[in-house]
């Protein structure tokens, strides 16, 4: 279980992000929202790994009061809300491209060898394009 | 606590890499080993996060089950060990960057502004540097 957010282990920038989202749900959480257009908790909670709910609740609440996500009513049926990434999220993204392709690397599954092969010829626009449509899904 | 690391929830490199280092203190250890030189247990244990010394030596088994580090006779006394990391642990380092950056400019603290301005003027050296200087260190 990951600490009180008002707890500081030390001022290192690697132990206050591992504050964050040092667990394995935060990130899966933030990749559906950001990276699968995920934006209800039904969808959210029918990810492939298979979060539990009181999971999937304690890291939303988690990330809206660290400021990665907001909540808002869900336009389609307001007694639903919807999660939103802010900028903070998106600025999130290089660092989550980085893990991603560690991960397809290090991995011995045949996945991702398209997004390798875009991440080895043009970084910065894939982490670009990445950002641009997170932004727009998002609304910022 | 992590999982076994044969268990895999999904085939997603995010999910990959988070059974791998998704908790608060693997990462804070690979921190240590890479970017602070440290090489002896106990070294490891006086961070500055106060790691208790089961989780250490935990994290120890599991990096090196997982090929991150490696465990040697310390040439200093043939009674105790040290850690190096492996190549597959200097491959870490462009997303452990990220994680410091964002870390930098989401935290409160007035830490890394130096570290900042090199990664925004030259990212591709300063992380070429970095994993030099891991790879001399370990002798890789």
């Amino acid at each position: 279980m990951p600490p009180d957010p008002e707890t500081r282990r030390s001022d290192c920038p690697i132990s206050f992000a591992l504050e964050i989202f040092g667990d394995r749900w935060t990130l899966i959480v933030l990749r559906d929202l950001m990276l699968r257009s995920r934006q209800r908790y039904r969808e959210l909670l029918e990810g492939d790994e298979g979060i539990a709910t009181n999971v999937l609740a304690e890291r939303l609440k988690r990330l809206e009061r660290r400021k990665l996500i907001t909540r808002k009513r869900d336009p389609a049926d307001a007694r639903q809300f919807i999660y939103l990434p802010t900028e903070l999220a998106v600025s999130l993204v290089p660092m989550l491209v980085e893990m991603i392709v560690w991960g397809i690397r290090t991995g011995d599954k045949e996945v991702g060898s398209e997004f390798l092969a875009r991440f080895e010829t043009e970084r910065d626009t894939l982490i670009a394009e990445l950002q641009a449509k997170v932004r727009k899904d998002a609304d910022l």
